[in-house]
């Protein structure tokens, strides 16, 4: 019999996962689990397991045999599917944070690719041409934020060097210093914003929130930036108001996806496509890590665990 | 006669040279001046010129017309081109600043656009592929600002939100508040630096500065993002370094310009190429117009004129 308490994390070996999180707390015995599918042994002793990325909903198959578990940390920040597999008694706690930066960085990565039409250029790249062409600048831009969570944030303070006009900043709760307006006011708005961010949770309320007659209501010209959900834009709508012209986009998530190889979508112009790549960078690990070490530590000192979801 | 002085600016008539500048200063009669070789019939009288863009040179053709010209005021940062052009006592001022903005944006834009493969994917729309790649986020990054004008400045302002570990700057002259490195200092800091900005003048000691022995000095997997001017860096030194894969590099300007069809500088997939369009933007024309008044206004109270380069 031991008192040490069992420990899951994400890294091949003691030795990298020191590396990573620092020596661990006293009273922990390691283990790697790195493949979703490939459970170690200590199944049923482990008490804090860090399930492997992407793979949430198949690494809590075997859940029922964690017999000992008391915490569940997962990588992603999304964890609706992996809620019915949690078993009862289990603390789950998600990944905020971890993508925040990632994610903020593309949002403003693609808002300048389309302004300043690096997709273009990097098309006539390919075709070995050198055509220069008049962009638009994120300068003197006014700018919506939608979503004003921690990647909302992160977008703002990411913006704070490049001269934009204005920032106005959308929530479910309004709220003071800075301003945060509800979003019921999001059709009143958007006639003076000329780029807006959208970074809202999909929700009831948010799905379809951006149909046709409130992409309407945005100016000529306006660019629409989403890195949330595809489904909190109505695609046919953005679309149409695309393949006119009227309207740019730079899509990191879209609906349906992965975008269908006949989809119109691909073909519009004025439509910057990523292929959902806003966590997907070396931004991840260090914040992952950092998360990981934090909680551990919590776990082992008996203290309140952060981004705990249920 | 009329006490009036005459000013050629570069909007098409009154109404909108007001839009652009305000009020004209008390006077001051407004000559249009938007074609290079379409002088206005007042070219005895011209005092104050404002030189049609990117036609600096053939604008000039008949400079020795202008017998009462006092100041030239370029729209361009670069003058060397003008300057033998330019009638003796005519004060003649660049257009330093107006660019600022824009190349500064630009340098960022090209910097986010490689490490999270927006080139790439945007060859994958063409093709309507949908393929995520992992990228190499600017937070985290080391960065080098080589060149700490008033550009580099606005490219460390842009980085401000961006959780960059570290910047370092170099310049000519060193200086303290912010720490600025004396550019013999490069060398010795380049192994440390994992995003490199370029954007020092070209200059007989800036001329080819980077070559085969400095680039050499990054450590592997640096980028190198050049918006000055392409000789500052060895172009067959940067194409076998980011041939072999070991460097990146996100360029606005090359050596030769534009770059031939055959060029393989074209063909390298580490390689992000836009057609020097740093200037080239929305953010151009209201900063333009803000030098102007402000010009305009001090030539018209006879007070000292800014960006004098003569």
């Amino acid at each position: 019999m031991t008192s040490e308490r069992v420990v899951w994390l994400p890294y091949p070996d003691l030795e990298t996962a020191e590396a990573a999180v620092g020596e661990l707390p006293e009273g922990v015995r390691f283990e790697p689990w790195v493949k979703a599918t490939e459970l170690p042994e200590s199944v049923a002793d482990v008490e804090f397991a860090v399930v492997p990325y992407m793979t949430s909903t198949e690494a809590l198959d075997r859940a029922g045999e964690m017999t000992s578990l008391k915490v569940l940390q997962l990588q992603s920040a999304g964890f609706e599917n992996v809620l019915p597999r949690v078993p009862d008694g289990v603390t789950l706690c998600n990944g905020g944070g971890i993508h925040d930066t990632s994610t903020a960085e593309l949002a403003i990565a693609l808002a300048l690719a389309s302004g300043r039409r690096l997709d273009r250029f990097a098309r006539q790249q390919a075709d070995r041409q050198w055509a220069p062409a008049w962009g638009r600048s994120l300068a003197d831009q006014h700018v919506g934020i939608l979503g004003y969570g921690r990647i909302g944030q992160a977008i703002e303070a990411r913006l704070a060097g490049f001269e934009v006009a204005s920032v106005t900043r959308f929530a479910r709760r309004p709220r003071t210093e800075p301003e945060v307006l509800a979003v019921d006011e999001l059709a009143d708005r958007l006639p003076r914003i000329t780029v807006l961010f959208v970074i809202t949770p999909l929700t009831d309320q948010t799905e379809g929130l951006l149909d046709a007659a409130m992409l309407a209501r945005l100016p000529d010209d306006a660019l629409v930036v989403n890195v949330s959900r595809g489904k909190v834009v109505d695609t046919d709508a953005l679309l149409a108001e695309t393949s006119s012209g009227r309207l740019s986009a730079a899509l990191d998530v879209v609906d349906p996806e992965p975008l269908p190889a006949d989809h119109p979508l691909w073909d519009v112009p004025n439509v910057v496509l990523a292929p959902h790549v806003g966590g997907y960078s070396s931004a991840f690990e260090p914040r992952r890590d950092r998360l990981v070490a934090a909680q551990l530590r919590r776990f082992a000192a008996g203290e309140p665990l952060e981004n705990v979801v249920n």
